[in-house]
């Protein structure tokens, strides 16, 4: 699919989330306009923090267009005139909203805590609500390639559910449905495929071969899972933080075992100016303002995606990229909602 | 109970934590003499750290003195002469040891890669088998005060299990089992039992009523739960980290909720220093060298408690403190061992 935003001025690409995001858009309207009743999804604000506020109004718009039926639950610092800390009643607000049967879908504005205890608060949302896919048995899911789930198999001890290593299908088999995946590392894949660096010719779930991509930040919410998925798909990534560089490649057939990711992670000696040289793609996920890539040390025709709120990418960075996503928030919203979709059949089977 | 180790030379007390462990190990070794097979634990060191090495070696130790099959399964960067990254086949060795009907239960040498990956990890360790107690659920269950659960409980998504507000016994109600609790907190708790911090008069699930306790550190593993565990039994908790001060009480009865926690947390407006002023209990749980707890800031006679790995408190701690345990770590691995033998019980009913 071409980029369907362009400033043609000699610079690369501007290609905007809203771009990205159209067609999915389009497809939720269809998928609304044959449901018997909305599929609401509930937003838990609990924090005075301005960006998780316009988030939280981001999604009520999307909501709103669509047709999806979205309630904000406000506690904590979150409520107007209240002297409550931040993140006070975050919990039971989750668990509320778990057991409410009239709750289809649960979202929280993260960071609350942040680190570890935020993702304590992960758990607590049950997987079958779980439209971030930030639930631990999705991780898994995402890492070891499983791709179509049993609803059933949410609900057992790691490894007990058999093997990975179905062959892989575009659609579901009988019996199962599609596992859900973190919305801003698919909003990524998604970002990719519309830019033309997934490529449709290869066979479904090899679409990233021969493409290399750095991803930078390894979060358990976007950098790792993301590095994962382009791995499974071929790609041969690395994964920058702060301490070190790894490489994250598909493993090769014959030797997974039981147990074994569907990827392979190794320490990698390069340098991220190094690997920035090399890259086709750069991921810029780092939540800092003055984290800023070298336009100089991009790969002359590479495409630069900046998933951060911050922006992770100097102003000429179209020097040097051939496409330049500045945001894909958009986008995240979208899969959001298609999660929201996504996690009813999670009840129905 | 006295404290059993002293140095009456006009400074505290000092208290081994191998006189803490005693009356465990005793109880332990009574436990397996009537047991048909040794409960059989999985050590999984995937790292090269000196200290995790030691750790490991010290658990085989425990568990050949009392009796237990420890099975030490080194991966990675623990094996020797390999050039594996730290932590490679963590995951794949703690999913085959999920699976295997000869394993009792896990434990994970930690950190690994440190933070939420860690967190991750944690997850994949079955909860029938999660001898640290780190499983979400457990937590889940530590929170909220729920200290006694059916097996089925672990397997269903937060909330769902119905109230948490059964009056407190000191037994388990029939067709029931106790919740795991995560070892270190619980070793701290079993510390201030033996040095009389705890009061045996007072009721069940109300023994720290009237203490005030400093816990230095908020992380998921150590000091969250158990500043929880403490204000759950009645103390005045206050939490700190590098950010921020909390004040941690037990909820008053009458303003709790289906799924309020069962502890209330508010900001605190004291400083370090004047909690440290309040504190009949200090606990040092600072993963650091150089963080040292000031002696002069220390309120005279009170008890210290060291779990950190590093020396929380000055040399000259005693010249304060009524009672000072420098490590924690014999305790530790009881309450492991105790928790192998709880979790068996897991499956039969």
């Amino acid at each position: 699919m071409a980029p369907s935003s362009t400033t043609a001025t000699g610079v690369g690409i501007l290609v905007k989330g809203d771009a990205i995001a159209r067609p999915f858009q389009d497809e939720l309207k269809r998928e609304l306009d044959g449901a018997s009743r909305p599929p609401r999804l509930v937003g838990i604000l609990a924090t005075s923090g301005a960006p998780s506020r316009m988030y939280a109004e981001f999604t009520r718009k999307a909501c709103t267009e669509l047709g999806f039926d979205f309630v904000l639950r406000e506690t904590g610092a979150a409520v107007q005139g209240s002297d409550a800390g931040e993140g006070d009643g975050a919990e039971e607000a989750i668990l509320e909203a778990n057991v409410d049967p009239a709750v289809d879908g649960i979202m929280v504005y993260y960071p609350i805590y942040g680190g570890t205890q935020d993702q304590y608060l992960q758990q607590v949302v049950s997987p079958f609500k779980d439209v971030e896919g930030l639930h631990f048995q999705f991780h898994y899911n995402l890492y070891h390639n499983i791709r179509y789930i049993t609803p059933a198999s949410l609900l057992a001890p790691a490894g007990s559910m058999g093997l990975s290593d179905a062959p892989l299908s575009a659609a579901p088999p009988p019996g199962t449905v599609k596992s859900i995946l973190p919305c801003t590392p698919l909003a990524v894949i998604k970002t990719l495929e519309h830019c033309g660096v997934y490529n449709a010719l290869l066979a479904y779930g090899d679409r990233a071969y021969g493409r290399t991509i750095l991803v930078i930040n390894r979060s358990e919410v976007v950098g790792r899972p993301l590095a994962a998925l382009l791995a499974n798909d071929g790609a041969r990534v690395f994964s920058a933080d702060i301490d070190s560089i790894q490489e994250y490649t598909k493993r090769p057939p014959g030797d997974s075992k039981r147990f074994h990711a569907r990827h392979v992670v190794r320490p990698s000696a390069l340098s991220l100016e190094e690997c920035l040289a090399l890259a086709d793609v750069v991921v810029g996920a780092v939540p800092s303002a003055s984290y800023k890539v070298g336009t100089s040390n991009l790969k002359d025709g590479c495409v630069c995606i900046n998933v951060s709120s911050e922006k992770n990418f100097e102003t000429d960075v179209r020097q040097k990229a051939s496409i330049y996503v500045p945001a894909v928030g958009r986008v995240t919203i979208m899969m959001l909602l298609r999660n929201l979709c996504a996690v009813l059949f999670l009840f129905v089977l």
